[in-house]
């Protein structure tokens, strides 16, 4: 439970922790963040592939698959360098791009979503290797610069060349900041999945003095929207808390006071548990949209299916290690927005586990140096743990 | 219920619809209509009186107000010489200013809306003071140039000059296109108010990951809305169709799917009859908002509230003469939009009567030349019977 932070290993975390968030990677920029890591990994053993992605209409991103060893079990930490802009720059106390340590914390943007957690994870791999050696299996990370925007041109794109490869990951531990409040707080064994509905009901123009010659569709949008907002889509399930459906906006933009509108439209966004799946979800909301009638359009977009990691194995021995650094047995949950944990799922079982997320996207976002030390202790008894409790 | 479309007033009617059509008095533009109007009263012995009227952030309009006699009854005919815009040019088979005759009809933008009713007043009136001399009483005619735009420096303030100057009405003819298939179809003895209603429902921002960290006030506002939408208002009254309401627009304005917004905002015009007072439409709607709750505002604007002259001496003068023309018996009705009847209804009993409507806002707007005949001898008529059967 106690860690010396002069010790080499949480040096290396701090100081690697500094020189990423000296990178000002604001997502999609690189501005040097994957070299740091390459320069950090290389002299430790890692074959580093550095993947460049673009399509067409977004800029090209950098992405880092960097591998130690080359039999199984492949287990893979998985994390971003990108971050989401400072904002207001006047609202920091410290630059947040100069990576400053004050009263014991480290200042900037990235310290804690993720660039802290990163470093943590190089830092315990470097201490796993000197005190134990090569481990019966592989270690890799698998690092983005496209996780705070479009996540088109990252970690999608890096699983689908390692299929390509025959490579694969056998368990993945995700870096987010899952922790509310303190180290081993919280790990995060699913997500919910998200969804976005654009609905348009359509009506015939009119003058409101004659509305028998027209059609208004704004009434039928109404209740429409009244109908999937009036009944909770489920009570939660065992891993998850209900479901949720937020209408985002509703828009006609007709500026006559005296005149009917052809058309109306809303957006709407849920987010679901694992009782529910996009094809369920659509059929439910056409069932409520036809039952008020009329003609309508309804185009869904699914930007991560639900998922969970059921508590097992790699949950437990996460769980495990994060209460034997902290002293306490941190919590299963599935709450917050969506990660690339969407996409690791559908190649191994994957839970989220990394600082404390209070400053996360915030000013003066900021890690505590005694965290970075404890998180790197987690990390190196889950590597101790991988291959011997999860090796096949 | 025939007539001689070669008789001297008969042309007069033509002449003078024509003429008035030359002017292109597109709202609020004059364009010399009045000029035109005054140039055939004052011959005949009318005191005109030209009153220009502007209110800051409006166009100066001008008005007519023309008076024969000085003695009551003071029967007075009300009109506007302003046109709304001819549309796409394109769509007209002929120049919409140009007041050509072809077939029978006489084209422009104008024609039935209403130059042509008040080419047939002043018609009419040279018709009977010919034959029967000076009336006992007075003939006056209201004409304004702001009917079809904002209506601020129109009729409500020549009326409001007239009260002034002690000036007063006894009965009253607006002159609009109230006949929809044929001359004689239809008298408008009242109109429904109009009152739009601005209701903005507040909320708290917030991410669609997190909604009990936000207050969404999209579910409330169309809970608002379907509230207001889903019963009528009323089944209709004595001489009244069933008031209507109509959602108009609703606009949040959030291009961000992962956002709930802050606020929402919706308008809808309301339609109403002689069951409702703006005050009572109020209390009705708050009574439905407080009871979804939650913040909101509600900002009512009416411009104009419901009126009848309720069949009487007037309505029967009118009905009577159109029927001794044309044959039939006119329904009386309160359906369409408002007119200036909405302000003169504060002043004396007032109707409507005028040409076919139509072709009123659209392209190719004409006027049989044979009704022009018929509805100045339908005036004339109202004429001979207003200080006969009228009179005090
Ligand atoms: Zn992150
Ligand atoms: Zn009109």
């Amino acid at each position: 439970m106690t860690t010396d932070a002069a010790s080499p290993p949480a040096d290396l975390a701090v100081t690697l922790a500094r020189d990423l968030i000296r990178c000002p990677s604001v997502t999609p920029r690189d501005d040097g963040a994957l070299d740091v890591l390459e320069a950090a990994l290389a002299p430790l053993g890692f074959t580093c592939h550095r993947l460049r992605f673009e399509q067409e209409g977004t800029a090209p991103v950098d992405n880092l698959y960097a591998r130690l060893g080359t039999g199984g079990p492949n287990f893979c930490f998985a994390g971003h360098t990108d971050v989401v802009p400072p904002g207001e720059l006047k609202g920091w106390s410290i630059d947040p791009f100069a990576g400053e340590i004050r009263n014991g914390r480290l200042y900037g943007r990235g310290a804690v979503d993720m660039k802290g957690a990163i470093a943590c994870f190089v830092a315990a791999t470097a201490r796993h290797l000197a005190e134990k050696g090569r481990p019966g299996g592989s270690i890799s990370l698998l690092i983005t610069g496209d996780e705070e925007g479009v996540a088109i041109n990252g970690t999608k794109k890096v699983l689908d060349w390692l299929k390509q490869r025959g490579e694969r990951l056998d368990a993945c531990v995700v870096g987010e900041p899952t922790n509310p409040g303190a180290l081993g707080d919280m790990i995060k064994i699913g997500r919910r999945g998200s969804l976005t509905g654009y609905l348009t009901v359509f009506g015939a123009q009119g003058h409101t003095a004659y509305p028998h010659l027209a059609d208004n569709p704004l009434p039928r949008l109404v209740r429409m929207l009244a109908a999937i907002t009036e009944t909770p889509m489920d009570e939660g399930t065992a891993h998850f808390q209900p479901s949720t459906l937020a209408l985002t906006t509703i828009d006609v933009g007709n500026p006559a006071n005296n005149v009917i509108p052809a058309a109306g439209r809303a957006t709407f966004n849920i987010r679901f548990n694992d009782a529910h799946t996009p094809a369920g979800i659509e059929s439910w909301l056409r069932r409520c949209f036809d039952a008020v009638g009329g003609a309508y359009e309804l185009e869904i977009q699914c930007s991560g299916e639900s998922f969970l990691t059921p508590p097992g194995p790699l949950t437990e021995l996460v769980a495990d290690a994060a209460e034997a650094v902290t002293g306490r047995r941190p919590e299963y949950s599935t709450t917050g927005g969506t990660s690339d944990a969407r996409f690791i799922k559908d190649h191994c079982p994957v839970v989220e586990f990394g600082l404390v997320g209070q400053t996360m996207h915030k000013v003066d976002e900021h890690v505590a140096v005694e965290d970075l030390a404890r998180l790197t202790d987690i990390y190196g008894r889950i590597l101790n743990g991988v291959f011997d409790r999860l090796a096949g």
